[in-house]
Protein backbone atom coordinates (compact mmCIF):
# COMPACT_ATOMS: atom_id res chain seq x y z
CA UNK A 1 0.00 0.00 0.00
CA UNK A 2 2.91 1.87 -0.17
CA UNK A 3 3.47 5.00 -2.80
CA UNK A 4 6.69 5.37 -4.05
CA UNK A 5 6.32 8.51 -5.22
CA UNK A 6 5.49 9.60 -1.67
CA UNK A 7 8.09 7.19 0.03
CA UNK A 8 9.36 9.43 2.88
CA UNK A 9 5.97 10.52 4.41
CA UNK A 10 4.15 7.46 2.83
CA UNK A 11 1.73 6.08 5.22
CA UNK A 12 -0.38 2.60 4.74
CA UNK A 13 -4.00 4.39 5.48
CA UNK A 14 -5.66 4.48 2.15
CA UNK A 15 -8.70 5.03 3.37
CA UNK A 16 -10.86 5.84 6.61
CA UNK A 17 -14.55 4.86 6.67
CA UNK A 18 -16.14 7.15 9.03
CA UNK A 19 -18.97 5.70 11.85
CA UNK A 20 -19.98 8.67 13.35
CA UNK A 21 -19.48 12.11 13.86
CA UNK A 22 -18.78 12.03 17.96
CA UNK A 23 -15.30 13.39 18.46
CA UNK A 24 -13.82 10.13 19.51
CA UNK A 25 -14.77 9.09 15.85
CA UNK A 26 -13.42 11.77 13.85
CA UNK A 27 -10.82 13.51 15.63
CA UNK A 28 -8.36 11.46 14.89
CA UNK A 29 -8.34 12.78 11.54
CA UNK A 30 -6.34 15.79 12.60
CA UNK A 31 -3.34 13.63 13.67
CA UNK A 32 -3.11 12.48 10.49
CA UNK A 33 0.09 13.25 8.49
CA UNK A 34 -0.60 16.69 6.51
CA UNK A 35 -1.04 16.15 2.83
CA UNK A 36 -1.79 12.86 3.03
CA UNK A 37 -3.83 11.40 -0.11
CA UNK A 38 -6.57 9.09 0.82
CA UNK A 39 -10.29 8.07 0.48
CA UNK A 40 -12.54 9.51 3.29
CA UNK A 41 -15.96 7.54 3.38
CA UNK A 42 -18.89 8.20 5.27
CA UNK A 43 -22.36 8.93 4.99
CA UNK A 44 -24.12 12.72 3.88
CA UNK A 45 -25.12 13.24 7.67
CA UNK A 46 -21.05 13.12 9.12
CA UNK A 47 -19.75 14.74 6.02
CA UNK A 48 -22.37 17.58 7.19
CA UNK A 49 -20.36 17.37 10.48
CA UNK A 50 -16.95 17.80 8.94
CA UNK A 51 -17.78 20.33 6.54
CA UNK A 52 -19.81 22.39 9.42
CA UNK A 53 -15.97 22.20 10.95
CA UNK A 54 -12.95 24.12 8.81
CA UNK A 55 -10.86 22.70 11.22
CA UNK A 56 -10.86 19.46 9.05
CA UNK A 57 -10.17 21.47 5.78
CA UNK A 58 -6.44 20.63 7.21
CA UNK A 59 -7.76 17.47 5.30
CA UNK A 60 -6.67 19.00 2.34
CA UNK A 61 -9.85 18.42 -0.72
CA UNK A 62 -7.31 18.40 -3.61
CA UNK A 63 -5.78 15.07 -2.06
CA UNK A 64 -8.10 14.21 0.46
CA UNK A 65 -11.31 12.73 -1.73
CA UNK A 66 -14.40 12.73 0.31
CA UNK A 67 -16.44 10.29 -0.70
CA UNK A 68 -20.38 10.37 0.35
CA UNK A 69 -21.78 6.92 0.75
CA UNK A 70 -25.15 5.78 1.36
CA UNK A 71 -26.39 3.07 3.81
CA UNK A 72 -26.95 -0.38 2.84
CA UNK A 73 -24.41 0.59 -0.46
CA UNK A 74 -21.63 -1.85 -0.80
CA UNK A 75 -18.57 0.46 -1.67
CA UNK A 76 -15.50 -1.08 -3.22
CA UNK A 77 -12.36 -0.48 -0.75
CA UNK A 78 -9.91 -2.50 -2.99
CA UNK A 79 -7.40 -5.15 -2.38
CA UNK A 80 -10.90 -7.18 -2.95
CA UNK A 81 -12.61 -5.87 0.31
CA UNK A 82 -15.63 -4.49 0.33
CA UNK A 83 -17.86 -1.74 3.06
CA UNK A 84 -20.97 -1.60 3.58
CA UNK A 85 -22.70 0.97 6.19
CA UNK A 86 -25.81 0.53 7.98
CA UNK A 87 -27.97 1.99 10.83
CA UNK A 88 -28.12 0.70 13.97
CA UNK A 89 -30.18 2.03 17.31
CA UNK A 90 -28.61 5.03 18.49
CA UNK A 91 -29.25 8.59 19.32
CA UNK A 92 -26.71 12.52 18.16
CA UNK A 93 -23.69 13.11 19.31
CA UNK A 94 -24.26 14.30 22.58
CA UNK A 95 -22.21 17.86 21.32
CA UNK A 96 -24.67 18.35 19.35
CA UNK A 97 -27.96 18.08 20.86
CA UNK A 98 -30.36 20.91 21.25
CA UNK A 99 -31.66 21.51 24.42
CA UNK A 100 -31.78 19.14 27.40
CA UNK A 101 -34.50 16.78 26.57
CA UNK A 102 -33.39 12.67 25.84
CA UNK A 103 -33.43 12.16 22.67
CA UNK A 104 -35.23 9.23 21.70
CA UNK A 105 -33.51 6.05 20.11
CA UNK A 106 -33.46 6.00 16.43
CA UNK A 107 -32.15 3.87 13.74
CA UNK A 108 -31.17 6.25 10.98
CA UNK A 109 -27.93 7.35 9.56
CA UNK A 110 -27.47 8.74 12.85
CA UNK A 111 -25.36 5.64 14.53
CA UNK A 112 -23.96 3.47 12.09
CA UNK A 113 -22.16 0.82 11.92
CA UNK A 114 -19.71 -1.15 9.49
CA UNK A 115 -19.82 -4.58 7.47
CA UNK A 116 -16.24 -4.93 5.73
CA UNK A 117 -15.64 -8.08 3.62
CA UNK A 118 -13.45 -9.66 1.12
CA UNK A 119 -16.33 -11.92 -0.42
CA UNK A 120 -16.26 -14.60 1.95
CA UNK A 121 -15.60 -13.53 5.60
CA UNK A 122 -17.74 -10.63 7.29
CA UNK A 123 -16.32 -8.48 9.84
CA UNK A 124 -18.56 -6.21 11.81
CA UNK A 125 -17.39 -3.02 13.31
CA UNK A 126 -20.33 -1.22 15.82
CA UNK A 127 -18.81 1.07 18.33
CA UNK A 128 -22.04 2.29 18.96
CA UNK A 129 -25.55 0.57 19.84
CA UNK A 130 -28.32 1.45 21.98
CA UNK A 131 -30.51 -1.70 21.61
CA UNK A 132 -30.16 -5.33 20.20
CA UNK A 133 -33.01 -5.55 17.94
CA UNK A 134 -34.11 -8.45 16.06
CA UNK A 135 -33.06 -7.05 12.84
CA UNK A 136 -29.81 -6.15 13.83
CA UNK A 137 -29.16 -9.95 15.48
CA UNK A 138 -30.22 -11.64 11.86
CA UNK A 139 -27.56 -9.45 10.10
CA UNK A 140 -24.54 -10.68 12.71
CA UNK A 141 -26.04 -14.13 12.89
CA UNK A 142 -23.11 -16.03 11.24
CA UNK A 143 -20.11 -13.39 11.10
CA UNK A 144 -16.67 -14.60 11.48
CA UNK A 145 -15.92 -11.47 14.19
CA UNK A 146 -18.21 -8.52 15.57
CA UNK A 147 -16.07 -5.55 17.28
CA UNK A 148 -19.45 -4.70 19.13
CA UNK A 149 -19.73 -1.44 21.52
CA UNK A 150 -18.72 -2.31 25.05
CA UNK A 151 -19.14 1.20 26.60
CA UNK A 152 -20.49 0.79 29.97
CA UNK A 153 -20.76 -2.53 32.30
CA UNK A 154 -24.16 -1.63 33.94
CA UNK A 155 -26.28 1.32 32.82
CA UNK A 156 -25.42 3.27 35.98
CA UNK A 157 -22.09 2.87 36.10
CA UNK A 158 -21.05 6.30 36.18
CA UNK A 159 -23.55 7.50 38.59
CA UNK A 160 -23.00 4.62 40.97
CA UNK A 161 -19.00 6.25 40.45
CA UNK A 162 -19.79 9.14 41.09
CA UNK A 163 -18.71 10.32 37.35
CA UNK A 164 -21.79 12.03 36.79
CA UNK A 165 -24.73 11.90 35.57
CA UNK A 166 -25.68 9.93 32.63
CA UNK A 167 -26.52 6.94 32.01
CA UNK A 168 -25.40 4.63 29.44
CA UNK A 169 -28.96 4.47 27.92
CA UNK A 170 -28.94 8.71 27.63
CA UNK A 171 -25.48 8.72 26.18
CA UNK A 172 -27.23 5.78 23.43
CA UNK A 173 -25.33 2.75 24.62
CA UNK A 174 -26.71 -0.60 25.63
CA UNK A 175 -24.42 -2.07 28.10
CA UNK A 176 -22.66 -5.01 28.37
CA UNK A 177 -24.62 -7.07 31.59
CA UNK A 178 -28.15 -7.36 32.78
CA UNK A 179 -30.84 -8.85 30.70
CA UNK A 180 -30.94 -7.12 28.07
CA UNK A 181 -27.46 -6.28 27.71
CA UNK A 182 -25.04 -7.30 24.91
CA UNK A 183 -23.60 -10.11 26.41
CA UNK A 184 -26.82 -12.05 26.96
CA UNK A 185 -27.50 -11.07 23.31
CA UNK A 186 -25.14 -12.53 22.18
CA UNK A 187 -25.87 -15.64 23.72
CA UNK A 188 -28.91 -15.71 20.79
CA UNK A 189 -26.44 -14.88 18.09
CA UNK A 190 -23.85 -17.28 16.44
CA UNK A 191 -20.29 -15.43 15.81
CA UNK A 192 -16.91 -17.32 15.82
CA UNK A 193 -15.19 -14.14 17.18
CA UNK A 194 -16.60 -11.64 19.33
CA UNK A 195 -14.49 -8.39 20.82
CA UNK A 196 -15.80 -5.05 23.17
CA UNK A 197 -14.13 -2.01 22.25
CA UNK A 198 -15.28 1.16 23.15
CA UNK A 199 -15.35 0.57 26.77
CA UNK A 200 -15.32 3.41 29.00
CA UNK A 201 -12.68 3.93 31.45
CA UNK A 202 -15.88 3.47 34.34
CA UNK A 203 -15.92 -0.47 32.87
CA UNK A 204 -14.78 -3.17 35.47
CA UNK A 205 -14.37 -5.26 32.25
CA UNK A 206 -11.40 -3.16 31.62
CA UNK A 207 -9.43 -4.89 34.40
CA UNK A 208 -7.94 -8.01 33.70
CA UNK A 209 -8.43 -9.47 37.22
CA UNK A 210 -11.88 -8.54 37.79
CA UNK A 211 -15.07 -10.87 37.95
CA UNK A 212 -16.88 -8.88 35.21
CA UNK A 213 -13.54 -9.72 33.00
CA UNK A 214 -14.02 -13.26 34.12
CA UNK A 215 -18.15 -12.76 33.25
CA UNK A 216 -17.02 -11.61 29.40
CA UNK A 217 -14.29 -14.11 28.76
CA UNK A 218 -16.73 -16.67 29.99
CA UNK A 219 -19.24 -15.69 27.50
CA UNK A 220 -16.81 -16.17 25.10
CA UNK A 221 -15.90 -12.40 24.58
CA UNK A 222 -12.51 -10.72 23.86
CA UNK A 223 -11.64 -7.42 25.19
CA UNK A 224 -9.83 -5.37 23.12
CA UNK A 225 -6.47 -3.92 23.82
CA UNK A 226 -4.05 -1.24 21.74
CA UNK A 227 -2.02 -3.00 19.53
CA UNK A 228 -4.25 -6.36 19.04
CA UNK A 229 -4.02 -7.93 15.78
CA UNK A 230 -6.93 -10.34 14.40
CA UNK A 231 -6.67 -13.42 12.63
CA UNK A 232 -9.73 -14.12 10.07
CA UNK B 1 -4.55 20.97 42.50
CA UNK B 2 -6.69 17.94 42.62
CA UNK B 3 -10.34 18.82 43.46
CA UNK B 4 -11.40 16.05 46.36
CA UNK B 5 -14.92 15.94 44.56
CA UNK B 6 -13.79 14.89 42.08
CA UNK B 7 -11.01 12.32 43.04
CA UNK B 8 -11.55 9.67 40.98
CA UNK B 9 -11.33 11.84 37.37
CA UNK B 10 -9.37 14.55 39.08
CA UNK B 11 -6.64 16.23 36.21
CA UNK B 12 -3.73 18.48 37.59
CA UNK B 13 -4.56 20.49 34.10
CA UNK B 14 -6.38 23.85 35.69
CA UNK B 15 -5.89 26.03 32.94
CA UNK B 16 -4.95 26.53 29.56
CA UNK B 17 -3.65 28.89 27.71
CA UNK B 18 -3.53 28.87 23.91
CA UNK B 19 -1.30 30.67 21.83
CA UNK B 20 -2.84 29.85 18.31
CA UNK B 21 -6.11 29.06 16.29
CA UNK B 22 -3.85 26.29 14.48
CA UNK B 23 -4.38 22.20 14.79
CA UNK B 24 -1.36 21.22 16.89
CA UNK B 25 -2.65 24.12 19.29
CA UNK B 26 -6.26 23.64 19.47
CA UNK B 27 -6.52 19.49 18.65
CA UNK B 28 -5.12 18.67 21.78
CA UNK B 29 -8.22 20.25 23.51
CA UNK B 30 -10.21 17.05 22.15
CA UNK B 31 -8.31 14.73 24.42
CA UNK B 32 -8.59 16.53 27.42
CA UNK B 33 -11.08 14.58 29.80
CA UNK B 34 -14.94 14.94 29.16
CA UNK B 35 -16.70 16.93 31.53
CA UNK B 36 -13.22 18.60 32.92
CA UNK B 37 -13.70 22.28 35.04
CA UNK B 38 -10.61 24.12 34.06
CA UNK B 39 -10.17 27.57 32.39
CA UNK B 40 -9.30 28.24 29.15
CA UNK B 41 -7.57 31.40 27.98
CA UNK B 42 -7.28 32.43 24.15
CA UNK B 43 -7.41 36.20 22.38
CA UNK B 44 -10.91 37.32 20.96
CA UNK B 45 -9.46 35.78 17.48
CA UNK B 46 -8.66 31.95 18.62
CA UNK B 47 -11.95 31.81 20.86
CA UNK B 48 -13.67 32.71 17.53
CA UNK B 49 -12.02 29.52 16.00
CA UNK B 50 -12.43 27.84 18.27
CA UNK B 51 -16.98 29.16 18.74
CA UNK B 52 -17.04 28.90 15.24
CA UNK B 53 -15.84 24.54 15.22
CA UNK B 54 -18.70 22.85 16.88
CA UNK B 55 -16.67 20.12 17.72
CA UNK B 56 -15.42 21.89 20.73
CA UNK B 57 -18.86 22.12 22.08
CA UNK B 58 -17.54 19.04 24.05
CA UNK B 59 -15.67 21.57 26.55
CA UNK B 60 -18.82 22.09 28.09
CA UNK B 61 -19.59 25.74 28.44
CA UNK B 62 -21.28 25.14 31.59
CA UNK B 63 -17.98 23.82 33.23
CA UNK B 64 -15.31 25.01 31.09
CA UNK B 65 -14.40 28.76 31.79
CA UNK B 66 -13.93 30.17 27.94
CA UNK B 67 -11.68 33.80 28.85
CA UNK B 68 -10.99 36.27 26.46
CA UNK B 69 -7.78 38.17 27.33
CA UNK B 70 -6.11 40.89 24.97
CA UNK B 71 -3.06 40.85 24.12
CA UNK B 72 -0.30 42.53 26.64
CA UNK B 73 -2.75 42.38 29.68
CA UNK B 74 -1.69 40.56 32.39
CA UNK B 75 -3.46 37.73 33.67
CA UNK B 76 -3.15 35.90 37.27
CA UNK B 77 -3.56 31.77 36.59
CA UNK B 78 -3.46 31.32 40.22
CA UNK B 79 -0.59 29.48 42.65
CA UNK B 80 1.45 33.48 42.41
CA UNK B 81 2.06 32.79 38.58
CA UNK B 82 0.48 34.90 35.44
CA UNK B 83 0.21 34.76 31.86
CA UNK B 84 0.83 37.53 29.45
CA UNK B 85 0.00 37.24 25.64
CA UNK B 86 1.83 39.36 22.76
CA UNK B 87 1.87 39.52 19.37
CA UNK B 88 4.90 38.06 17.18
CA UNK B 89 5.44 38.04 13.47
CA UNK B 90 3.38 35.56 11.99
CA UNK B 91 0.61 34.90 9.19
CA UNK B 92 -2.89 32.98 9.47
CA UNK B 93 -3.27 29.47 9.80
CA UNK B 94 -2.53 27.66 6.33
CA UNK B 95 -6.52 26.24 6.57
CA UNK B 96 -7.92 29.40 7.22
CA UNK B 97 -6.28 30.88 4.32
CA UNK B 98 -8.24 32.30 1.86
CA UNK B 99 -7.29 32.07 -1.86
CA UNK B 100 -3.99 31.77 -2.85
CA UNK B 101 -1.97 34.44 -2.65
CA UNK B 102 1.21 34.70 0.29
CA UNK B 103 -0.34 36.22 2.93
CA UNK B 104 1.87 39.03 4.59
CA UNK B 105 3.86 38.51 7.10
CA UNK B 106 2.22 40.42 10.23
CA UNK B 107 2.83 41.69 13.84
CA UNK B 108 -1.27 41.28 15.48
CA UNK B 109 -3.10 38.70 17.33
CA UNK B 110 -2.50 36.30 14.44
CA UNK B 111 0.37 34.89 16.20
CA UNK B 112 0.68 35.21 19.65
CA UNK B 113 3.12 33.95 21.90
CA UNK B 114 3.18 33.92 26.12
CA UNK B 115 4.93 34.85 28.94
CA UNK B 116 4.69 33.44 32.29
CA UNK B 117 5.83 34.76 35.16
CA UNK B 118 5.81 34.28 38.76
CA UNK B 119 6.96 38.06 39.60
CA UNK B 120 10.61 36.98 39.54
CA UNK B 121 11.32 34.50 36.37
CA UNK B 122 10.25 34.65 33.41
CA UNK B 123 9.61 31.90 30.54
CA UNK B 124 8.39 32.88 27.03
CA UNK B 125 7.06 30.02 25.11
CA UNK B 126 7.14 31.36 21.36
CA UNK B 127 6.23 28.15 19.11
CA UNK B 128 5.78 30.01 16.01
CA UNK B 129 7.57 33.30 14.24
CA UNK B 130 7.84 34.26 11.12
CA UNK B 131 11.21 36.61 12.18
CA UNK B 132 13.19 37.94 14.88
CA UNK B 133 12.35 41.96 15.48
CA UNK B 134 14.27 44.02 17.49
CA UNK B 135 11.10 44.77 19.51
CA UNK B 136 11.11 41.18 20.26
CA UNK B 137 14.34 40.67 20.64
CA UNK B 138 13.64 43.37 23.46
CA UNK B 139 11.53 41.70 25.15
CA UNK B 140 13.41 38.24 25.15
CA UNK B 141 16.51 40.18 26.47
CA UNK B 142 17.48 38.56 30.41
CA UNK B 143 14.43 35.59 30.22
CA UNK B 144 14.88 33.00 31.92
CA UNK B 145 13.87 30.29 29.97
CA UNK B 146 12.61 30.90 26.13
CA UNK B 147 10.79 28.07 23.97
CA UNK B 148 10.92 29.00 20.30
CA UNK B 149 9.98 27.61 16.99
CA UNK B 150 12.12 25.10 15.43
CA UNK B 151 10.20 23.85 12.77
CA UNK B 152 12.90 23.88 10.03
CA UNK B 153 16.53 24.02 10.04
CA UNK B 154 16.71 26.05 6.43
CA UNK B 155 14.00 27.56 4.84
CA UNK B 156 13.98 25.16 1.41
CA UNK B 157 14.07 21.99 3.63
CA UNK B 158 10.75 20.62 2.84
CA UNK B 159 10.62 21.21 -1.26
CA UNK B 160 14.21 19.44 -1.12
CA UNK B 161 13.50 16.26 0.97
CA UNK B 162 10.33 16.41 -1.71
CA UNK B 163 7.99 16.78 0.59
CA UNK B 164 6.05 19.55 -1.26
CA UNK B 165 6.68 23.35 -2.54
CA UNK B 166 6.67 25.10 0.95
CA UNK B 167 8.63 26.75 2.55
CA UNK B 168 9.33 27.81 5.77
CA UNK B 169 8.56 31.53 5.05
CA UNK B 170 5.47 30.49 3.24
CA UNK B 171 4.29 28.63 6.66
CA UNK B 172 5.36 31.83 8.82
CA UNK B 173 8.35 30.07 10.57
CA UNK B 174 11.68 31.33 10.84
CA UNK B 175 14.54 28.86 10.19
CA UNK B 176 17.32 27.86 12.73
CA UNK B 177 20.21 28.51 10.34
CA UNK B 178 21.47 30.69 8.00
CA UNK B 179 22.26 34.80 8.32
CA UNK B 180 18.65 35.74 9.38
CA UNK B 181 17.82 32.37 11.70
CA UNK B 182 16.88 31.79 15.31
CA UNK B 183 20.07 30.85 15.53
CA UNK B 184 21.99 33.98 14.61
CA UNK B 185 19.35 35.83 16.04
CA UNK B 186 19.69 34.72 19.46
CA UNK B 187 23.39 35.23 19.89
CA UNK B 188 22.41 38.89 20.45
CA UNK B 189 20.27 38.33 22.84
CA UNK B 190 20.97 37.11 26.65
CA UNK B 191 18.81 33.99 27.67
CA UNK B 192 19.83 31.99 30.59
CA UNK B 193 18.43 28.69 28.50
CA UNK B 194 16.92 27.90 25.07
CA UNK B 195 14.70 25.05 23.59
CA UNK B 196 13.90 24.33 20.46
CA UNK B 197 10.00 23.14 20.11
CA UNK B 198 7.75 22.78 16.85
CA UNK B 199 10.41 20.80 14.89
CA UNK B 200 8.72 19.62 11.66
CA UNK B 201 9.82 15.92 10.86
CA UNK B 202 12.36 17.02 8.39
CA UNK B 203 14.47 19.01 10.49
CA UNK B 204 17.86 16.98 10.69
CA UNK B 205 18.46 18.43 14.10
CA UNK B 206 15.64 15.93 15.97
CA UNK B 207 18.85 13.44 14.82
CA UNK B 208 20.63 13.72 18.36
CA UNK B 209 24.28 12.46 15.81
CA UNK B 210 23.44 15.20 12.88
CA UNK B 211 25.57 17.84 12.67
CA UNK B 212 22.78 20.40 12.66
CA UNK B 213 22.32 19.28 16.30
CA UNK B 214 25.78 19.39 17.22
CA UNK B 215 25.76 23.27 15.90
CA UNK B 216 22.73 23.88 18.05
CA UNK B 217 23.63 22.69 21.06
CA UNK B 218 27.18 24.39 19.96
CA UNK B 219 25.43 27.81 20.39
CA UNK B 220 23.35 26.81 23.62
CA UNK B 221 19.98 25.38 22.57
CA UNK B 222 18.48 22.12 23.80
CA UNK B 223 16.27 20.57 21.96
CA UNK B 224 12.72 19.98 23.68
CA UNK B 225 11.31 15.95 23.80
CA UNK B 226 8.96 14.39 25.26
CA UNK B 227 8.65 14.31 28.94
CA UNK B 228 11.52 16.93 29.33
CA UNK B 229 11.35 18.57 32.41
CA UNK B 230 12.77 21.97 33.34
CA UNK B 231 13.89 23.37 36.68
CA UNK B 232 13.99 27.41 36.60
Amino acid sequence: MLHPREGLRSSPVAGVVLTGGDVDVIAGLLTLRERQAFRLFATPRIHAVLDANSIFEVLARDIVDRRTIGLDQIVELGDGLTVELFAVPGKVPLYLEQGEAMPAIQTDDTTVAALVSDGTRRLFFVPGCAAMTTSLADRLQGADIVFFDGTLWRDDEMVRAGFGPKTGRRMGHMSLSGPDGTIEAFRRIDVRQKVIIHMNNSNPVLLADSPERAEAEAAGWIVAHDGMEISL
